[in-house]
């Protein structure tokens, strides 16, 4: 038990130095492709923020080479070792380890550019890396995975509009702009580092977006071959951004589509039939609050794809403030309280609905687990008692085999679990004592039913 | 019961001010910002229209917060106390106090904008209203949620294209109107204030539907950076609008498409195997109807998932006219009756379908809820009697124990409820005074019926 | 039987004339907005041919109205009539009736344009006709809703970007063409009608494909107040059609995407315990199978939907060859021969597959349906007979109560309907003449049988 | 089994050289109509490559028809001979044999294009060839049906926008360049071959993606016309590329998003309900390992659409190191052992949970297949043994009828198979020698088994 909440917290921790990891990624790489586009010199002061981002990473692949798991489930695994292991740890390193450096002293230049800043290139390959890290954030966080394919899109968008205004404009600086390369035509040279990076942003979004404004256009062939990628690249973003979208906002309604649909139809039926608007009524309320509740999920439904250990661990949860009230359960041996545990079904009662009638043959015993029941008579004026959660009826009519002599009707929504005859017959077929158990039960009864009895109600 | 229908009449009544609230939530916004960004000055006519906006949300939030609701189901929250509650009281009441009044008098500018326009944007906290409101909508009015969906989207695109637009326009004013910026540019400056909105809103509008004329750009450094923003917010919101129409006609055709795709599947099959062309008209026949008439549902899955209790009261309502008609319904007592109204399975027949055969042992009794079938001779040839609705047949050979001595056909499509042998023998198990029930019923039989009898027909 | 043939015939003879009354409702739509439009005065053709469709219009109205339909099922109401019915006979004579003809005598203008051609505008009620034929074309060919939805598509797009390009050309015209409006600036007005129109359709294609050339814009206020509206409409118009057709190809993909998925996890979970390579490469056939012979759909649970009276009908059919063929259907009485047919199930079994193995206790009799089965000895390797369609085994170790004394293997796919060993208890305690129909039977068998049987195989 | 694995290998040939036809077909459209559009007379080196793909078509065409497959199975039909069949043979020869080369020695023009080039375009008939070669790619490479898709959706956006850009061009280059026409305006005339291809494609592209920056524009007729329909099935293309993209995503994420709003429901049922959060955290656990594992299926759920037969043998796979192993499945004969392997139901353990609890009645036998349980005491301090794959328990108190005097309890996920004690009864009453198997199978217990015998545990 102790060890899956360490985990868990765990788990919150290696959150947040993902989402750390993926901001040093993505700067990286920024600053880096920035530079060289558009700086062509290496500054001092990017320098150190490459040189401390790979100083980090080089200590979060030195931990995870050093730290080991035991992998028995499937959150065991060391996310650190296993995100960095994934892409080969060669080429993390190749990735990571501060090469340019050895150029910073000596300063050579490639088409007018340092380079220092072609070798920090190889910090592109943290691209992999932030794949991989946005998988392993999706792995551990999926209670929230809308948001986080948001964050995905989000990054995938801004990195690849980032790379081609990066390259939009490196083509005319690198072959020393032509006189009708766009850099000249649109007198954008003469502007600031800034105003250059803008105007590369400004014709990428207008291109990728596919608005097309077209006062930036390309007039040379490279330039026009450029234009035909980015228009194709940015085209096919947009549209994957488009359909990414679709996807999840449909996946985001699925089951709320699904679910009312089927009450549509189920309540079109009823309307077709001529029932009555205070019976649709009624059951309209009951889909109402299935879906508020349970999210649209029959509440018998719920827990019965859980293998039995894990099932019954659940259902003892469940009841653990019911099975010290309940004499029933009080007072009986591990292995019968589970097997009735698991035996019990789950009853949701609209308000009104009545849970049993007068004259009713045994069919069961009823655990009340939320809200509040009425024993009424049968013409359902008179209120003989309230049972609320942690109170039971119906084993007095299966023990003494008689019939009801009260009728019980649910005030508000109730739900209850329901041990059935069937159950109860196979239950007693395989542990006798289970007879005692319910007579021993019967007489430690809680003072209301006591008093029913004693007015001669038996349920 | 009288209960829900008056929460009913009431959520129509919400309704109705949801709607209200909507409408003066969105116009004070339009009012606000409008004025702010094309105007510059308060107007008279504006600031009675505001602050009389002002006024009724004032009394609706006294109102709810007097308000107290009973909160026992789903919808008997208080809507509009929740609605004000969601987003605090304080929240709400700094975007509804006319604070900006006070410098009516005062008379300051900020950057040539009367300081009662700035102060007045505090009204912008009712965005977070507007969804508010229109989540609220979307759940009391379940039925209709694709023209909510749609109402959404266009209440969405509205207010971000007016947003930009302003925005768009307040950039050059508060600089003063430099000579390269666009209204001057394009001479928007000499047209009265509705030209000024009309260009700005028709460059936003060019912008978010992608299409880009580019007969009005940005040339400078701030609108570069503002039309990047406006690109992205608008291509973005192009985008969210294609996936969440894509989601929306998805949703509508779910069910549509996974019943006809299965339809194919069976009609294919029954091709391929050689079934013929009558047979498998009949299926076809059948599918149709049951997709017009019941949304594709089985009919005997539509009230299969409603717990107990609910499926009585809807079975009861279902059987009113049957209740009363039916011998064996009006001899057994409550108990009895809802013990067989609970198993009762429905049966569809098609045209000309056989619900049973001469010389078939007694497997049930069938009441006929919809439709005529008639008592024919085995070769289908003379036709004894009809049975319409209210009638059954069956109960004699389950009481007497012998072979039926004609057949049963349905005449068109016809709607049946049949209790099975296993259910029958089940319930005469807990309940024996089943068997004096039918023999009462079997004395009152209706003439059709008791003709047949008479004719020594056993059915 | 016949009856539902007759109206096979009949709906596609209505397809067809649907299809001609949609093809009119267009080209009149169509006509009648060009003229008005780009040649302004009445035309003597188009006249001719507006008055000719009003003829056949008017015709169908009044067969329409006189025809009287018996509705029984979904499909027998009139659709002629429902279709003229549903929007009114007023409206609908409104949009028919050549009211404008009055005017071709008095020839008066407004803004230019004959007044007989603005009162033919009356026939674009017409345009709600088209959306009831495209629902009712629906309706009646479910069988290839695709082609329809695309259809509809196209019609919807078609008609919305010719009246965009109508609209944009009739504003300058009916201000006279100020020197500023768009046909004057780009020279449209000395060029031809076609050439106009051209113009028109090639701005509004430009606008509503978000394309947005820019070589024609507008410049003055009406035309920029029509802009906006054009591109609203045309940008939604466009994002309609994405997001329709994203519906429509995941609606094609629906049921394939689920079965592989569900496959893909099948033999993943194989692949992952070490199942060998032969063993799953039978179940990813037996799968293949699975799609393309049966959509998918398990063969058991294809006719489970039907009630008990269509599924007898089917079964009859489906089993058809088989009866006469099989002793134990010959020799049953219907009603045992139906119960027979309904306790059927199908199995099928892929190549190697074994039915049953030597020393087996008896779990039921197997009717083969389709594909051969090999009767061999307990190591498969000697080979005692062949059983094809129509044959059968099982029935004598169920008769006699003893073991199986061979093994039965499937020679490629094979499909076989079983009647398992509980049913067919079921069925004698209700028939005991089941007993002398298999005594009776076996007494017929095969020669191929009846040579196993002297061999001294017991199956 | 062999011959399975033989088409297997086929397929993977075949699937090579589907590519390879690809390839060749798109490749030599490409050739044809880029040499038409822009180079206008055949030169000698892609004459060569035609006249050789044209070669190898024919070769394949006549294997073809010369091969022939017994069609048994669904994958067994020739794929090569299909192909080219069910475009009919005649059809596939007219755009394979070299009709054109005839007029390499005539040299006719026509519109100043060799009617060598114009006798080539037959070869575009392979256009239908290119989405018969990708639907039978998808058949046969089902377990990447996405990249399949993408790869479909590549081709056919590269040859709508090839053919475009061709027509774009021939316009003007046919009508002998008038002065108004694009190529002239743009001075494209005076480029290069390349320069021209890149111009048309670009200004296709431009229209294609939507973006529309309007530097080359239409302004004659002709090109206007041409400009609307390459606006038309430029945008419709860039439509359906959004619309496949969407229908795609959303097929990739069907399953994983019902299963975690699933879930997703199930968790906050248990949140609602007050759980603690140790249990909540199992139940975690447990969908995890089950979406990691089984893709989401529940094991119990992943065989049990196999019929029978196939069932059987893969069971006997899966449990093909635990039949020798286990004493009960060595001592059974074939049938027996069959009967029991098709009784188990899988039974997924969570960490701790427990199988077992001292005191239960006997429910049935469990194998374990994977992982390792611990039999314990009842406060479950002791651990009296630990039983890995291949051990069982729970056959003692199922032949002594005695209570289970220990607890087996699970040491991290474990996979069991059940046999129930119901299955037990019914195989035990149609084979009475299981008694004997038990018995001897008991003698031949495991040491650790053996041991807890002896220390008194009763399992």
């Amino acid at each position: 038990m102790d060890r899956s909440i360490v985990i868990t917290k765990d788990s919150r921790l290696l959150v947040g130095r993902d989402i750390l990891l993926l901001v040093l990624a993505v700067g990286s790489i920024w600053i880096v492709t920035f530079e060289l586009a558009f700086v062509h010199q290496p500054q001092l002061i990017t320098s150190a923020i490459i040189y401390t981002i790979d100083a980090i990473f080089l200590i979060h692949i030195w931990i995870g080479t050093r730290s080991s798991h035991r992998d028995q489930g499937a959150k065991r695994g060391g996310p650190i070792q296993s995100l960095y292991m994934r892409r080969g740890l060669g080429l993390l390193l190749v990735g990571t380890l501060p090469i340019d450096a050895l150029f910073l002293f000596i300063g050579a230049d490639l088409w007018g550019i340092s380079l220092v800043l072609w070798f920090r290139l190889f910090r592109m390959i943290r691209l992999g890396l932030i794949f991989d890290i946005l998988r392993q954030l999706e792995r551990s966080t999926r209670s929230n995975t809308a948001a986080l394919r948001i964050a995905r899109l989000i990054t995938v968008v801004t990195v690849v509009l980032h790379l081609l205004a990066c390259i939009w404009y490196l083509i005319p600086f690198i072959q020393g702009f032509p006189p009708d390369s766009w850099p000249v035509r649109y007198e954008v040279v003469t502007g600031g580092v800034g105003m250059t990076y803008l105007l590369s942003i400004y014709w990428v979004v207008t291109t990728a977006t596919t608005i097309g404004f077209g006062d930036i256009v390309p007039e040379r062939g490279e330039e026009y071959v450029f234009a035909v990628v980015a228009m194709l690249v940015g085209a096919s973003l947009f549209a994957y951004v488009i359909a990414a979208g679709a996807s999840l906002i449909s996946s985001l309604n699925l089951s709320k589509v699904a679910f009312w649909n089927r009450v549509n139809v189920v309540e079109s039926y009823l309307r077709s039939r001529g029932v009555r608007r205070s019976v649709s009524e009624q059951v309209h309320q009951f889909y109402e609050y299935l879906w508020t509740r349970r999210g649209g999920l029959y509440q018998d439904s719920l827990l019965i794809d859980l293998p039995a250990p894990l099932r019954l661990e659940v259902m003892s949860d469940l009841m653990r403030d019911l099975l010290p009230k309940v004499p029933i359960f009080r007072h009986s041996p591990p292995s019968l309280r589970n097997e009735l545990l698991l035996a019990l079904e789950p009853v949701t009662t609209q308000p009104g609905g009545y849970l049993a009638t007068e004259g009713d043959a045994a069919d069961g015993i009823y655990f009340i687990a939320h809200g509040t029941v009425e024993v009424v008579s049968s013409d359902g004026e008179t209120i003989y008692a309230r049972l609320g959660a942690g109170e039971y009826f119906g084993d007095l009519t299966l023990l003494l085999g008689e019939r009801r002599s009260a009728s019980v009707r649910s005030d508000g929504f109730s739900e209850v679990f329901r041990l059935g005859v069937d159950s109860f017959e196979r239950i007693k077929s395989d542990y006798p004592e289970l007879i005692d158990v319910l007579t021993q039960a019967s007489q430690e009864r809680s003072s209301t039913v006591a008093e029913l009895v004693l007015e001669g109600v038996v349920l």
